[in-house]
């Protein structure tokens, strides 16, 4: 069975939308937060806790997963919900980012990416076609098409050429995706010029995909306001049946804004790589939990969260001695709190865009949230 | 309510001993293994895992605690139960084994041990009185007197000082012992001399403790031989009715040939230390899960295993990946289960002692777990 969105509702005041994915493995509402489980696990998580903190679909990465343990094992497995062990859908990345980001490209080629594998330096050569077969191997429920991540530092002279050679890319994995349970997504780039990102959707619209991501938001951005306006430039030329996936994005009042011009989807690392550092995210900001003030705190971090960490009543002075200790049982109570946090942001704001309030809400969430009592 | 000690039954054929332990936790049998939670968390673990292992009582580091996050922080929780959220019995040690291994003491007086923090350098001093002071506050169900832990290659002549300054700081300690919801334990040294275990067991049963600890058998051993005879050599002169406890003892055959000779509690580090390494212990052995005849295994760890990893059919090559990648589920996936090995060892020791077929036991075990098949 292939994943199927349905468009449910439209907000009045904005271009925010609420939608469902039904999936064999469920279905679930959008806008929605996906954790990240690079290496085919939600860092500190078991599956029953990534259930646990109402994630409607996970992302991990191709990159990671073909250099290990290698696509074929998962695929020996019987695909990558088997291999971990998890039945909720599964959104994997075309491994594009992690080659442009991590493991810094040796020469960008029409034909693929040469670059060295960044665990042990040996020489890697990626190509769309490839990223699709090993995507397709994965069984992941949707899929990415590989496109190139230029940095934030690029020309529009540069940015023009590179959204016409993803697009072209496009065309090639489009043509080799043979899994017919996957959602195959197209990738919108452009940086924040609008007649780049407008070309840049309609050109893979023509070539059509099943959902559509915007790309090149997450990293090195010079203002929030290019951000967003890439945001708009981008799901403005989309047709509106099908799914936006903003690339990276897990800062609250980015969601929110990403949610305002038209995105369903969002994911981020932020969640768990804060826990590890010792920060929750709460309704009245961020707090760093290493803080003195918070060593003989005997309270839950938050009042009115419903996470396994908040409901069973850890303090936040045990969780602090726990990660001052270096103890993963400290990042592991973070982790499920943030990520939950993050998936329960989306639930107000879905429940916002049911009441036709989305600008009221992210009112009041910017002036609880980013008020004054932030760290 | 103190924590209370019933002999059940003695085995017909060995010392083994089958008791149990009524605290306001609840009840559980001896014998049994401790896993150890150091820094008030037993690692990778969360309480409700800790329960589902099957964990009797579980032990706790006063060395660390008193460190971090500090006795008095635990004190303002409610006691050690309270702040790390377990409401299971809890055993402490007295810090002895940590000042004498971990932070290498600087001087040996008659007053207490000068030595070095090991976090920070700072130097510190710990008598008997303010380990049982720290204790206390800890509010542990079981505690430990302070000993001096010396080191294997110490001399005949060394050890005799030793326990005797080591059943004088016994007596300093009971003294200031005023937590009457916890059972204080002396300790045995001497070596591998059974005069010296015979002079140290009978001046600390004067004293009068609630249970006995046999310290001394865990580091360096020269032989197995050696350790087996401190067993016996201290078990020999306690009284029947009084727990007794063979500290840092984790290793299967150890834990049976301890049990052969009347011992009712063991704890280690091992199961923990060991799933970090990526090893699980097996009914046919401790296997390294890292080895490449792993990579496609999709089979559990065991089949005859209850443990959450067996039966939620995590696979060996999953469990493998994450070790390989360094994520912390892989770690928490071998802890849970080779806590529950040894927790099963007991069980089944139990019912052997039951049956009084000990002896047997042992050999049938010998054979599967150290058969050739052993890597």
């Amino acid at each position: 069975m292939k994943i199927e969105y349905t468009l449910l509702k439209e907000e009045k005041n904005t271009s925010a939308r609420l939608g469902n994915i039904k999936t064999k493995y469920g279905t679930f509402e959008t806008p929605m937060f996906m954790p990240v489980g690079t290496e085919a696990t939600v860092k500190t998580l078991s599956v029953e806790e990534i259930k646990d903190v109402h994630a409607g679909i996970i992302l991990s990465n191709t990159y990671h997963l073909w250099l290990r343990p290698g696509e074929d094992v998962i695929d020996h497995a019987g695909g990558l919900h088997e291999f971990m062990h998890y039945n909720g859908p599964i959104l994997t990345d075309s491994g594009g980012f992690q080659v442009f980001s991590l493991a810094k490209p040796k020469d960008i080629t029409e034909e693929g990416v040469l670059f060295k594998n960044h665990i042990n330096g040996d020489k890697l050569f990626l190509t769309p076609e490839k990223s699709i077969e090993i995507q397709n191997k994965l069984d992941s429920d949707i899929a990415m098409s590989f496109d190139e991540c230029p940095p934030a530092s690029a020309t529009y002279e540069y940015l023009k050429q590179s959204i016409e050679r993803t697009v072209r890319w496009a065309k090639r994995g489009k043509l080799v995706h043979k899994n017919e349970n996957q959602m195959l997504f197209g990738i919108v780039q452009g940086g924040p010029y609008e007649d780049l990102r407008k070309w840049s959707a309609e050109e893979t619209v023509k070539i059509g995909f099943d959902g559509y991501s915007i790309g090149g938001v997450a990293n090195d951005h010079e203002s929030k306001e290019d951000m967003y306006k890439a945001f708009e430039f981008s799901t403005k030329y989309l047709p509106k049946n099908k799914l936006r996936y903003a690339m990276g994005i897990g800062e609250p009042i980015d969601i929110i804004e990403g949610v305002i011009r038209g995105i369903d989807l969002f994911d981020c690392v932020s969640p768990t790589r804060l826990a590890r550092h010792g920060h929750a995210l709460t309704k009245y900001g961020k707090i760093n939990i290493k803080n003195a003030q918070y060593k003989e705190d005997f309270s839950t971090l938050s009042l009115d969260c419903d996470c396994y960490t908040c409901q069973s009543k850890y303090s936040k002075a045990y969780i602090r001695h726990l990660i001052v200790a270096n103890e993963t049982l400290g990042a592991r109570l973070l982790s499920i709190h943030n990520i939950r946090f993050l998936i329960h942001l989306t639930e107000e704001i879905r429940l916002a865009i049911k009441n036709d309030s989305i600008l009221e809400y992210k009112e009041q969430f910017i002036k609880d949230y980013y008020g004054d009592k932030n760290e």
